[in-house]
This record gives C-alpha cells, sequence and structure tokens, in this order.
C-alpha cells in the first residue's frame, strides 16, 4: 500500500531536514518522472506516445483530483461531488466512525441514500486551485552577509508572509512548496473541503486481500477502494470538473496518466546521504517499527473490541515495514552505492569544469556532508525524545506550543502555527474522532520503555517524562489524569489562552508543559547547526542542476499535486512473465489455493457472489508509471481523461523507487475499473452508486 | 521441466568424466536426499514425521516405480500395466506416432478401448528386481602396482563381467551402478518392457500451460500427465506390484515419499570442479544451446509440417536453457563459491588430521585438479568433434563402431556396447521412429558451421567431415547418398557385419568410417589422461566420506531408483508467499489475464470444459522432496503408498539443487490427483481409464 506515512509512524524528522532531495541527472528512462503540472515532458509525450495534453486537458485534471486528508490522493468521479479513493486511505475514518457495535472496517460500508452517508470526523480533501512561482521573492529575502542561521530566519519569514497574504486575499489554503531542493519555490492554493460523508467500502478483507504476505506484490487481487462525498454547505458538492468512467478500462499497451500527491523521494541523495540512511535511519527506524507492531499486536490478541480499534494501526505498521524492510534491503544489496557514487561523480565533476558552477555550487557536497557528522551525536536523542503514546501526548504538546506561538508575529512562529495553517490544524485538534484509553495506555509505555532503554535513565527528557515512576505507573497516571479524549476539554484550552493552559491540571498538558522546552531546544538546534546549513546547500545543488542539465527534469515528490505516465504492461517475475492484469478467477483461485486461510479468505459477500460474476472481468492491472507512498487513490487516465483505474500500489520490484526509477520491473498496481463496477453491482448490491459514476 | 538431458543435447562427456560427484558433507538438511531403497534415513523419517517404512512397503514402491526411456520416471497405475508419467517424458513417443496428417502432440490421444491403445516404436520400460553391493568385486580387479590406465581397463573388465554374468544367468538387464564417486559399486537388475502402448495424453498446449516462460516455475497450471500400457507376449502386462489412488490427493503439511530416477546432481564437487563448470562447461553449453534453438526455430518457421516435426526439440533445448541459465547465474552469484570453499576446507582439514585418511585419500584434490588442467588445452576438440546432425550420424557411427566391438572379448569393448547392453542398443538403433530428412539437414549444416567456427578449417575433423564441401553442400550430399532412415538398412548393415559395413557406400557409414579413428582416439585420450586419474581420485574422496561421516548419507544421482520424502508445503516467493496449491480456477485466470493468447491460451476443449468442472479441484502442488532432472514423472506417494501426485517440475529455487538443496524455497512441482482424475472425466471424456486407475 502506497499511502504517505501515517503521522503516527513518526518519520526521524530529524533525517528529512538533511535529506536533501534532487532531480536524477543524466538522461530519463521512457516513463520516468512524477511532473508538476507546469512543466510536462511534452516532447517526450510526443515523441513516443504521439500525445500532447493541452492546457485544457490538464486543467481538467488538475482540477478534478483531490488530495485526501494527510497521506493520499483521489479524484472527483461524479459532478456532486462523489471521489474516488482507496479503502487504505479511507480506513482512518472507517475506524472513526465504526463503534463496538458496528464495526466498517471489517464489513464494509454503503450508503444507499444521501441520508445515509456517514459524517466524517476529521478528513480535509484539498484541490489545487491555482500554481505560482515565488522563488525571487524568498530569494530575495536573504542579503548578503547574513549569518546562516538568520538567512533561514528570514527565508521562513518570507514564506510564512507569502501564506498569510494569500489567504487573507483569496481565502484558500496557501502553502509554498519547496521543489527541486529549493532551486523553486511555489504558491498552491488550494480549496478545501471539511464536511465529507462516507459513502462506500468494502469490507477490508476485500480491500486489502492477501493481507501483509500479499501487500507490495502483484499478481494481486485487491478491490482496494472507498467513496466519500464532498458536501458544501449541507449539500453534496457540485463540481464541474470531475472524470468520466471507462468501463472497459485500458488495453495491454496503452499510455496512462497518474494523477496525484506523491509523498516523498530520494531521487538522487548525495552519497553520503544515502549512506547516513543506510547505515544511521533504516535500522533505527526499523527497530522502532517492529517494536511498535509487536506491542500493537499484543494489544490486539486481548479480545475483538481491542482488535478493532489497533486494526488501522497494524496495518499501517505493517505496511511502514515492508517498504522500509524493502528499501533498505535494496540499499544494501551490491552495486547500488557504486552507481550512487558513479553518478555524484559524474555531476560534481562538470560542476566543477565551469569556473562560474565550481564558484557557486561545489561546495555544497562537503556542507552537507558536515552537517551529517554533526548530526550524528545526537541521533538517538532526536529520534526518541517524543511526547509519549499515540494521540493524547501529541494533542497536548500541540496545545502548549499553540496558545504561546499564536502570540508571536507569524513569522517567527515555530513550523505548523503560522497563520495559514491555524484553520487545518484546529480542524484534526478538535477532531471527534474516539481515543481509546487502552490502546493509548499501551503505546505510553512502550514509548517510554524505549526511551529508557535507548536514552537511559538520566536523560532530562527521559526524568521529565517518568516523574519518577515506571512507564507501567506513569502510563496509568497519564491516563487517568486526563481529559483530553473530550475534543471540548480541548477547545476550552485552546480559547482560554496560555493562562489556562498553565494553569491546567490535565496530566497530559502538565506533561506536555515540562517536555516542551526541550522539544523547542531539539528544534533550535537542528535549525542552527543543521538546518541552516543544508537548506542553503540543497538549494545550490537544486540550482546547480538546472544549470547543468536543465530544467527537462521533475522535482522530487513533495505530497504535492502531480502527473506521472505510463504504460499498461507485465513484466519478468520470478523465472517467467506477470501479466499486466488478474481476473477475478486469480481472486478464487488464491482463495482456494490457501485453502480459505486468512488473510487470503473470502468475505462472505464475495464468497457467495461467485456465480454472480463475470469472472474474466480484470480486477488489478500495472502500468508503468512513476508513483510512491501518497499516490493512493490516485485516478488512472487514459488520453480521454477517463478513469480506468485506481492507484492503490507498487510492486515489490518498485521499492527502490524511493532511489531510482527502473522501468524493466518497476510497476504501479490498480484496481481496474471494470472490477469497481463489476463488484458494486454484483456483489455489493450499490447499483445506483455504480451508475453515477458511470453517469447513467 | 524436469526430464533427464535429451541424449541430442549431447552433454559434454569429456567433464561428466571428471566431474567426481560426492555426498554432502556435514549435516542434512531437513527433506534433504535422494535416498538408495537399501539406506533410507530411518532415523530422520521417524523422528521428523513418526514413520518408518517396512522392508515390504519398500519393496512395493520399488517394483511400482518404472524408469520410462532414457530420461524419466514413471509407475504402474493399473494391475494392467497402465503406467503413468509425464506428458513431457511422452513427449518424444507422441511425436514418434504422430504423422502430418494426425498431431497427438498438439491434439492429444485418447484410446477408448485396447484395440486403439498406439504402439510406442522405441520407448523401454525398465522396473528394479534386484540391488546387490559389487564393490569388492570389482575392487579386487585392480592389483597393487599396476599403471593407472591398466586399472581403468581392469575395473572396466570387472564391471562388463559382472553385468554378462548377470544376464546370462537372469535374462534381466543388468547393470552395475556407481554410488557415492564410487565407494560403492552395486549391480541393478531390471525387468524390461519394450512392447509398450500409448493410451492417453492431453493436448501439449494443456500439459505443458504456460509454456517456457512457465517453465520451472510455480504456481503453475499444468496438466503435464500422459499414460502408457506395458505388454508382455501381446497381452497387457499383469503386475501385482502397482500404486493405488488417492482421490483427493495430500493435504497441507503432509509428508509424502518421491520414488523416481534422478538423473544427476553434483552436490559436493571439488572447488577445483566448480570453477571448471563455471568458466567453461556452462558457457559452451549455453552457446551451444542457443544456436540449436535459433536453427530449429528457423526450421520450424517454415510451414506446419515443419513445426510439428521441431517441436519436441524446441520444447528441450528451451527447457536446457532455462535449466542451464539457472544453474550458471547460481554459480555466478556472489557467496556461491565462497561456501563451497569453506564446506571442501573444512573436510580436507578433517582428512589431513587424521594420518591414515591423510595418507590413503588426503591427495584426491590435488589429482582431480591436474586432471582438469590436462583437460582444458584440448576442450573445444572434445566438445564440437561429433558426429554432425540429429540422429542419421550417430545411427552410422554405432553401426561402425558396433561391427567391430562385438567381435572383442566383452571387457575390452568400448562403453555402450558390452553384452549386457546390446538388446537395449539394438532395439533403439532399429526403432521405425520417422527421421525427417529436412531436420535433419538443417542440423547437419549446423553441426558443421559451429565445427568450422570453433575449431577451425585445418581441423582434421572438420576436413574429413565437409571433405572439401560447404556445409550445406556436404549436408545435401550426406542426407541424398543414405538410406539410414530406414531401419531395415541399418539391421542389414548391423547383420552383415565386418564386411558390410566396410564395403557400404551409404553416405553416412562412409563418414561414420572416417571419423570412428579420430573419435577412438579422444576417448582413449581421456581414458589414459583423464578418467584413470579421476576415477580412482574421485573413489578415494567417496571412500574419505565414509570414513570422515559415516554412511548416513545418500549418493548423488545417477538415473537409478530413489526414494525422496518431503512435506507438502508453500514457500516466500516473491515478496508474498506461494501456496502449496493451485486450483482450476488459476488456470483460467492465467488464459485471461494474458488475454488467451500463447503461450496462456487454452486448448479448445479446456476452455469448453469451464462450467462442467469444479473449478477449486486443485490442480498442481508443491513439496519440499529432493529431486532434479530425470524425476519427471515420478509418483508422489502417501504414507498409505497412494499416489497423491505426478511430479514434473522443480521450481525455479531448484535450480541450485544440483549443487545444494535448500528447502527455505527449493520445491518440487506436481499435478495433484484429484485433477488428473477431474481432467480425465470432465475434460476428455476418458471416464473409463479414469475408473481403471482409481480401481472402479
Amino acid at each position: 500500500m502506497i499511502k504517505n506515512q501515517k503521522k503516527w509512524l513518526p518519520i526521524c524528522l530529524s533525517l528529512a531536514v538533511v535529506t536533501v532531495m534532487f532531480l536524477l541527472a543524466g538522461p530519463l528512462t521512457a516513463d520516468e518522472g512524477m511532473w508538476t503540472l507546469d512543466n510536462m515532458p511534452m516532447k517526450q509525450l510526443k515523441e513516443k506516445y504521439g500525445f500532447e495534453p493541452t492546457p485544457a486537458w490538464l486543467e481538467h485534471i488538475r482540477l478534478a483530483s483531490v488530495r485526501v486528508g494527510d497521506g493520499g490522493s483521489g479524484s472527483f468521479v461524479s459532478p456532486n461531488g462523489l471521489v474516488l479513493t482507496n479503502h487504505h486511505v479511507a480506513l482512518g475514518q472507517l475506524q472513526k466512525v465504526s463503534t463496538p457495535q458496528k464495526n466498517y472496517v471489517s464489513d464494509g460500508f454503503y450508503a444507499a441514500t444521501a441520508a445515509e452517508e456517514l459524517p466524517c470526523p476529521d478528513l480535509e480533501l484539498n484541490v489545487l486551485i491555482s500554481m505560482a512561482n515565488v522563488t525571487a521573492k524568498i530569494m530575495a529575502a536573504v542579503k548578503p552577509g547574513m549569518a546562516a542561521n538568520k538567512a533561514l530566519e528570514a527565508r521562513k519569514a518570507a514564506i510564512a508572509a507569502i501564506e498569510r497574504q494569500s489567504l487573507k486575499k483569496t481565502g484558500l489554503r496557501s502553502d509554498v512548496v519547496k521543489l527541486y531542493n529549493g532551486g523553486e519555490y511555489w504558491l498552491y492554493r488550494y480549496k478545501k473541503y471539511t464536511d465529507v460523508k462516507l459513502v462506500f467500502a468494502p469490507e477490508q478483507q476485500a480491500a486489502f486481500y492477501g493481507g501483509d504476505p500479499d501487500n507490495f506484490t502483484f499478481p494481486r487481487h485487491d478491490l482496494d477502494m472507498a467513496l466519500f462525498r464532498a458536501y458544501e454547505k449541507g449539500k453534496p458538492a457540485v463540481v464541474s470538473h470531475y472524470l468520466k468512467w471507462s468501463a472497459n478500462g485500458a488495453a495491454d499497451g496503452e499510455l496512462v496518466f497518474i494523477s496525484g500527491h506523491p509523498g516523498s523521494t530520494n531521487r538522487l541523495l548525495t552519497l553520503a546521504q544515502i549512506q547516513f540512511q543506510r547505515e544511521y535511519s533504516y535500522p533505527m527506524r526499523l527497530k522502532y517499527y517492529k517494536r511498535l507492531l509487536e506491542v500493537a499486536k499484543q494489544y490486539a490478541s486481548q479480545g475483538m473490541e481491542q482488535a478493532r480499534q489497533a486494526a488501522g494501526m497494524i496495518f499501517g505498521i505493517e505496511n511502514g515495514i515492508k517498504v522500509s524492510s524493502g528499501e533498505y534491503d535494496g540499499l544494501k544489496s551490491p552495486g547500488i552505492m557504486e552507481k550512487k557514487a558513479a553518478n555524484e561523480a559524474e555531476f560534481r565533476k562538470l560542476v566543477e569544469a565551469d569556473p562560474k558552477w565550481k564558484s557557486a555550487y561545489a561546495d555544497a557536497w562537503e556542507q552537507i556532508s558536515a552537517a551529517i557528522e554533526k548530526q550524528k551525536p545526537r541521533m538517538k536523542e532526536l529520534y526518541y525524545r517524543r511526547v509519549p503514546g499515540l494521540r493524547l501526548g501529541s494533542i497536548a504538546l500541540q496545545i502548549v506550543q499553540y496558545v504561546s506561538e499564536i502570540k508571536k508575529p507569524d513569522g517567527k512562529r515555530l513550523e505548523g502555527f503560522h497563520d495559514s495553517q491555524l484553520e487545518s490544524l484546529r480542524f484534526r485538534l478538535f477532531s471527534r474522532a474516539p481515543i481509546y484509553p487502552g490502546l493509548e495506555e499501551a503505546m505510553i509505555i512502550n514509548s517510554l520503555q524505549l526511551q529508557l532503554e535507548e536514552l537511559g535513565s538520566q536523560d532530562p527528557f527521559v526524568q521529565a517524562a517518568l516523574g519518577g515512576k515506571t512507564p507501567e505507573e506513569a502510563a496509568k497516571a497519564l491516563i487517568a489524569g486526563s481529559k483530553l479524549s473530550d475534543p471540548d476539554e480541548r477547545k476550552k484550552l485552546v480559547e482560554g489562552g496560555e493562562a489556562a493552559v498553565e494553569n491546567c491540571t490535565d496530566s497530559f498538558i502538565v506533561l506536555a508543559r515540562k517536555l516542551d522546552p526541550m522539544e523547542r531546544e531539539m528544534k533550535k538546534w537542528q535549525e542552527d547547526n543543521i538546518e541552516s546549513i543544508a537548506r542553503p546547500a540543497g538549494e545550490k545543488i537544486g540550482q546547480a542542476l538546472f544549470a547543468v542539465y536543465g530544467k527537462n527534469a521533475y522535482p522530487d515528490a513533495t505530497f504535492t499535486l502531480r502527473l506521472s505516465f505510463g504504460t499498461v504492461k507485465g513484466y519478468a517475475m520470478n523465472g517467467t512473465i506477470a501479466p499486466q492484469k488478474t481476473t477475478f478467477y486469480g481472486l478464487y483461485d488464491r482463495a482456494a489455493s490457501f485453502d480459505n486461510k486468512f488473510p487470503f479468505n473470502l468475505p462472505k459477500r464475495v464468497a457467495e457472489a461467485k456465480d454472480k460474476l463475470d469472472l474474466s472481468t480484470p480486477l488489478n492491472f500495472v502500468c508503468t508509471g512513476d508513483i510512491i507512498g501518497g499516490n493512493s487513490g490516485s485516478p488512472v487516465i487514459n488520453r480521454a481523461g477517463e478513469v480506468v483505474g485506481l492507484v492503490f500500489d507498487g510492486n515489490i520490484e518498485s521499492f527502490m523507487g524511493r532511489f531510482f526509477y527502473d522501468d524493466t520491473a518497476n510497476r504501479t498496481v490498480s484496481v481496474h475499473s471494470a472490477a469497481i463496477i463489476e463488484a458494486m453491482k454484483k456483489i455489493y448490491g450499490a447499483e445506483k452508486l455504480a451508475q453515477e459514476i458511470l453517469g447513467e
């Protein structure tokens, strides 16, 4: 599953900062690239496919594309605001609208009428309305001779100002997006939908058929789909740009496009950065994930209700482990480092050869290496000093920081608290989604134990977090002493401002007040010592790339709208050929082959529908389009702009796609448009909804 | 497909000679081993599976097991001599009984009555009647102080004598078999059936579904089966030992046995031998195969009838290329050589540590290395100096050698012409199977061109073969000037003896007379310089193994009866799990997934039977049993001695099984017993035959 990393699977933020990303140097592979819509590879498309998207075509695709929540993609598929995405993108909301009595994750959901559609507690949808290059403005903020940390401050203030002014002027969500490593900055404006309802989802066992073993593999048999509806002013949103449906889908060899929001790629890290990832980041992250999984499974094993509560989390961790292990194994496999070293040497040689380039850019690599070296001794602190637990701890910390940050001038605030970000932040902060005390407690115990093990009992952060108790005692006390599970309590604190927070005796707020200064110290240290060095160095490399190779390239993924393209095409696999598609026959084969045992069992409705279905209907298919986590839920589109499929995964051969693209075996896995209609009509009795999609 | 190497895919004989094989030193992996029936790993079986085969059980399995032709296995499955084997083992006979009017390979065959059963032109079946250890007798023939070549001669004479005397005494086919590298010699006596009829075969497209791409892979969907009937005195052979049928087959995790005739393994070559294989044998062989495939495909492309004639050959070459490429890639992959070197170093250290062992065995490795070095300069000659063409050339050479060899004392003859071997030799030599002049010509041209390229125009063998002509001219003249396609002509020459052959003007006989002395010189040179050194050295290593590790091991495969055992069990594959079985659903899925395109198209009858079949019937399955080429057609047997499946392949992960066994992913692929009955009844209307198998 290629949803973007979940928030509660904390990415090593400190690493993200030094991870200077830039484009692939040298010639592109055939169908490579996650392109911004202002810079499509027209020549390539025309030469290989004889197709040139018009500005109108691109605008239509852009306005029909939807960013879903904080990790997924989607598209409008009817004029009445119907949004198609993946089941696993919808999973969080499915979990939140479920109850001990009604489990929509395991049982699926279908609202046959508008009245039955279920409001989502905290799902935000974004549609990219406009894009403008603001690089010059941001560069102008940094004056010659400024100290590194002052320059960083000035840059951040300029970004916040642009966002704030845009929000004020347009009322639209306004994000300044760093592209090409900071070679360019763009202002992206989004229309926002926060009144979103759940319309349809199959059983998770149909959506995620084959479970963790089949995850990231192909041939595959997953109905990984869900439908939401965007509302405006209490009514279904009327959208003029939505994608029409292709009932037959794409043929073998056909050109297709993927419109979505890839989260992050590291296509050409500096060699030093890759080595750092291989030696520090991946081992730490995998160790952490595995421990987390153990705890989540242990909790789930206590009963049906606990299993229900932890289901989404377990899915996410297993997914994360599979991706990270795949990437880590790839980085350790022979030849990769040598290849990267050769690419970098070639690029640096070209930079060195031109005196102007040399003086402007050549020192960037050493600067990044130096920043990495500086970070190494603090790695463990930066990784493990986190507010313990799943949601309550971070909510508390956000509240504590919120009330003090908003008093500062916008440009001086911590990232996440700028004016332009506050509305989305409050939307999440006051979400009415349920919080499960038992699961919170288990996760707090685990966080505290890990901190003890990794940082030692003398670490001030650990001492503050434990307050002289054992992890179990501390967790119990925190849960018992807090009312933050209630969104109204949170609201009261935020509205009460600094005074309310200062006087608050809620256990989590008390803890957050103690940990906040240490959090801030770490952030400050990173800004002064790492980011202020690595960020301008990254910009230099981005500029060097433009200088050396021109702008016929795409920026690394940044969870902003991109268009990829490719061919529907099988590939060599395990000694034979993987076909370009699977069929419903394959689903029943796999179930029978495993004697219908989990995770290869069929949901009851699917098993019973066997004789009603046309089993030769294509179920999943693959294409060469270039994607990564965050693209989950992207529509696959033909030349006519019709939906032929729904992206939900990459194959196992695509793991190294984070670092480079190789179209011999790297494939995007999608649900076939024909399977969606066949299943909705014949398995789920959702005939009416299918008709809405088909425009009938 | 794991049939033994076809005769016309010439194995580099010279290599076979120095290939000293021995057993895996050190502890065995769980289900490892191709065991002789006198030395089953009873302790292992009892401990892991709680099952100890009784002598009666073993005898029954042995007498129900059949060696099929020169490369396959099979079993009696009815009291009326019905023999179950693979379609690809039967392929040669199917091709031989086909005509331009009736293609049983592509269309399948079913004899609903005894009268319709089709006589096979040259298929010999062997059943192992008895086994006796004759090591002492053969060792006694070599007297201390004998020169190496004299010792070899004496050993060979002793073997011939034992075989001759046994044949004379019992009338049974009598083969002295070298086991454990010559650590032991055994006399195996076989009951022979040469009156064999074809009873049933599906279409090749059903048997070999997925063709070359799917070959050696799993999940798989092949109905790779055929049925012959052994006749005696014009009537179906009455056999008291035959295998009963298990209609449901084996369950996941069940213990199963495989009784068959694995052709050859190289489980613990000396390091020098493996390096030799990697650097010389595999590259030469692959180059040769690829050239052969090109020529065969070129011939087949000329028309339907040419395609029919070359079909079996193309199958065989593609199969050979896939195996050899897999083994070669394995040998080149990192770590393999290091692992082998470490194993050998450990074994040699143990030998060196005991003064008695040291003086008896320690020099064997250096002797083998020396023999290899001696062979290297003559590699090309030894590989390429072969009678050109497919069948006529070798028939001619066999006739020329036959008439002179049989005049010598048995012990002094060339291998293949001993008294005990003559009957089988004549059976093949006088076969009425059709010979296709066009295909012969294409193959002769290819042989001669290759010889020119590899040995040069000055090579005396090349000069003799070409006789001043171009390869095309020479081939045309050979075909035009020969009547050897007629078996009666061959018979006349053999019966006419040396005089008839000397006076014969048949073009192939004339050529064979010219090439015979050079052939003999090469054989003699190899005996004197290579085999006389390497053979006793190999024996020493075999004896050293017994000395160091005891006889709780199995000998390398020698195309003699072996019993393997294992568990029905899936495995980790390509990021997910391969199930232990596939079903008919999977067959229809694969066809639909590839839009019914070759080689994934369904034969008409199979496509039409879709709604009659229970699609959840298991089709193929995998187990951990240890097999290799030659095991094709082996029955898979449960504890009750019933057939649960029919071995037809190893998976792609099993290629390195030639060198070592690894049960994490190495799997035997079999047709499920339920699929055989389901298909015979519902696709092929062979209800009566199915009843015979079921004992109904």
